[in-house]
């Protein structure tokens, strides 16, 4: 059979949605296109991109917000089998060098307003494979790089672009995960892998989109794909709503009420804002059915603020490995009459894995944890559009076609998984596990806790025991804290989970992402303790 | 990034809905069992198969209806990468012979009521290949072959099954094409047609299907895998109900309100029966919600006889060589606030070629034509689960990856493809193509005419000329008749596609599937005529 590849999507939206838009906020208005002639843009930038010797293989680098010309670049690159390599912009400087040095970018494209990026990350050895850079704007700034502009690069290209033939197998896509356990790892997504995740995210079980959808990606598009929302969308003929650079919540608000859309996604301190937002300004988010969140758990006060709006909060998980979802949190056909609290139970978990894909997850010793909702394990994926090895070689997450994700997870009677740790940071005392994750959030409860970074300090008997960095108010009894602290531990955990120690800091060290940088706090394990023991050691039947 | 390949989708299932029914009637009674049941059946039949030496590659037959042990071998034989081979019961002795020769099936399963059939279609030539008859009941029966009961196939093998690992590109499934325009054509489907389609009927352009789904194949499981649902409702999770053997009207509308059928899917006719049942009979239908019709374009009174109903038909398009499902009938968004004659149009039309296909419409010269809802073509498709060859190595219905599927068609400006002819039976009159089926369906709308059947005849001048087989009432004016019936033409498409001559004949000859033998018509071209000439030839400007 033909192949699994992207170009069918685009051509079968231009042929039978030919006047379904693709509209784009700019910051100055909006950019109103469509399919029939992004099909038409596509081929123009496909055969300019060929013309200076991309083929398949080669790696074109966006250094881009969610815009009207990424779309375009998003098929054009793929379209000639070479990989679009989406660069996050907030990656720090050498990040940005090591992996356009690792993959050797051809091409980069640039938005005016990341020029400055561009040039501060810019060091000439890193950059030594880039023979071009296209900038998305007016005009050609200077840089230590050939540089023109869109307008110019496609000028002369049109109706006579041959597509090349393609395979499942050809190249299609490049994105570094986001390093927050080490350097920010290269994923190559073949044609295959990532038509593979459209047709699953189209399904129910995935995100559910239709020709009827009008979908808007606010995660970005140099997030792993925009999840993927991008392609999907266009498979299924949705209308499609880019927000461009920097969206505040009045803009999304506005596109959604001037736009209709039905669908949107992004990670859950946007909606935070959203709702914020909505407290003082009326608006109008009737098209609205549902709010795909990922990339951390939603807060339960998010979920029930939009429920309430009768806007459902849909909660996925994935990562770059996985191209990006891997799970959704629907509820399943025996909870739809449930009461309210067990639904919300279930949804705020990472969820269901979708159809196609196989999970198993195991312990240390690599037997397969009960579904009972308590046993932890590491969860392990594999199918379809998982990778099986970084673009350096590196197969060390990687257990032949099985990805070790580093999440630890439970899964509970009904097959939800929840996330409650990563595997790096998961504590190991006395033959058992303990989850920072959970245990921070217990002691964040605490109404005089604003942070909490839990992480495993070595120890003769158990292994390991965890310890505690807490930002508290300054106004408090650090032994009354505690002892509260503890309880609320308690409350949910055996007694062995209540952190040995509690260090005051002033503030816990945080990735460029804003995650605790716990990599930094388990090298200060050897600083002076403060606080009291606060716990019984774990099974101390000596 | 791991094969894909059908088992992920039951183990799934087994894992996330371990209680989840999977129902069959007996016909005595209800088998009733569940995804985590199912799994085990399958893990032992495909471990007794592999133990009789059935291996990758080889061939397994099935002559059996819609119930729980076909749905077994659906997954089990794919499972060792073997191919399940459908058979239709339905079809001559001598058809039955040749597919399972060239098949060289080793291993047959017969249901007790088609053991008959077995017997009348038994050949010791043809059957050669046959190792092995498991019967799917209490009693193996008297067979030329070595027989044995499911029961006691099966009876050693159990959990210590390791099943093989696959890739997407090995063998599942063969099924045979129900050769209305020549003989029985095989077309083998790779696991990764059969992910391919799973995912696509998934979707919501597609059949649209979800866990809470519960899903009635009546479209028997010898024809094209029951249209893929049997595999589409395991992936998603779905409720499954499977009708047996020879359910009537009665048996069918009792099985939507016992099990709570939400989707259900077969041939028109079956129906246009549980419509008259329904006239009848009170029936509680509400949890139904869609009814999938194909294999014949649903009559325009079905639509709305369960729109009143607050069902949905769903008419799609498919074939054996497709897998089948190319095309669904949704109604875009754009035609949702139409009024509910125009919806009708399109929803009895072929419908939106699914997402993941590419399909073009050519003439005769092999121009694409005009998406204009009048011009004609053939349509031609390819995509993931669409065939590039038959078995018998004859690839003269294919062009590269495209299937030439036989299908004369049109596509409207709305890109819905409708199915005016067959290829074979479209005439060719004057350099214009004349479509068969649409002069029939005008002269049998004439209230005297039961059945018309219409052929092209060769002509000197013309190329050809229509002429139509006309079963009438005993007691019409030939000339009357003739007169009015050419009106019904006129009214809708130009003189010239009018019959040159009507043949009133007591019975059309038929295929063994009940469709009008046009072969057999065109053979008899050189029999007399009856009645006058009623057209003016086309393009006449001699």
């Amino acid at each position: 059979m033909a192949g699994q590849t992207l170009r069918p999507f685009l051509t079968r939206a231009a042929t039978l949605y030919p006047d379904r838009a693709v509209v784009a906020r700019t910051g100055d208005g909006i950019d109103r296109d469509t399919y029939a002639g992004y099909a038409d843009r596509v081929r123009r930038l496909a055969s300019a991109l060929r013309a200076v010797g991309i083929d398949r293989g080669d790696r074109v680098a966006t250094l881009c917000w969610n815009h009207d010309n990424h779309f375009t670049a998003y098929f054009a690159v793929p379209d000639l089998g070479a990989q679009l390599h989406t660069i996050n912009p907030l990656l720090p400087a050498d990040d940005v060098q090591r992996i356009v040095a690792e993959a050797g970018d051809r091409l980069l494209f640039v938005d005016p307003s990341l020029v400055d990026t561009l040039r501060d990350a810019y060091a000439p050895d890193a950059f030594a494979s880039v023979e071009r850079v296209v900038v998305v704007g007016a005009d050609a700034p200077d840089l230590p790089l050939p540089t023109t502009t869109l307008t110019d690069f496609v000028a002369d290209h049109g109706g006579d672009y041959d597509p090349p033939t393609l395979d499942g197998d050809d190249p299609a896509g490049l994105c570094y995960s986001s390093g927050t356990t080490g350097d920010p790892k290269g994923v190559a997504y073949t044609q295959r892998m990532l038509w593979s995740h459209t047709m699953a995210i189209m399904t129910p079980m995935g995100l559910d989109i239709a020709d009827a959808d009008v979908v808007m990606p606010v995660v970005p598009m140099f997030h792993i794909n925009a999840w993927g929302l991008p392609y999907a969308a266009t498979a299924a003929g949705a209308k499609q709503v880019y927000p461009g650079p920097s969206p505040d919540p009045a803009d999304l608000v506005g596109l959604i009420e001037r736009e209709g859309v039905t669908l949107t996604a992004g990670v859950p301190t946007v909606w935070l804002g959203v709702l914020e937002y909505l407290q003082d300004h009326d608006a109008d988010l009737s098209t609205l059915s549902r709010i795909v969140v990922g990339g951390a758990a939603p807060p339960e006060r998010l979920i029930r603020a939009f429920d309430d709006r009768g806007i459902e909060v849909v909660h996925g998980w994935g990562m770059t490995e996985t191209a990006p979802v891997g799970a959704v949190s629907h509820l399943k056909p025996g909870l739809r009459d449930a009461d309210y609290e067990t639904q919300l139970a279930k949804r705020k978990k990472q969820g269901l894995i979708l159809p196609g894909l196989e999970f198993e997850v195991v312990d240390d010793d690599g037997d397969t944890v009960p579904h009972d909702g308590e046993a932890m394990g590491e969860l392990r994926v594999r199918g379809p559009w998982v990778a099986e090895g970084y673009v350096d070689g590196d197969d060390g997450a990687f257990d032949g076609s099985w990805l070790r994700t580093g999440d630890v997870v439970t899964v509970d009677p009904d097959g939800y998984v929840e996330l409650v740790d990563r595997a790096a940071d998961v504590i190991k005392s006395g033959g058992e596990w303990i989850s920072s994750q959970a245990v921070e959030n217990a002691i964040m409860s605490h109404e005089a806790v604003s942070e909490a970074a839990v992480v495993g300090v070595p120890h003769e008997r158990w292994g390991e025991r965890p310890v505690v960095y807490v930002v508290a108010d300054a106004d408090r009894d650090e032994d009354d804290l505690i002892a509260a602290a503890a309880d609320r531990v308690r409350r949910e955990f055996p007694d062995w989970w209540v952190p040995d120690q509690f260090r005051f800091v002033e503030s816990v060290p945080k990735t460029a992402t804003g995650k605790f940088a716990k990599t930094a706090l388990r090298e200060r394990r050897d600083e002076p303790l403060s606080g009291p023991v606060a716990a019984d050691p774990p099974n101390d039947d000596a």
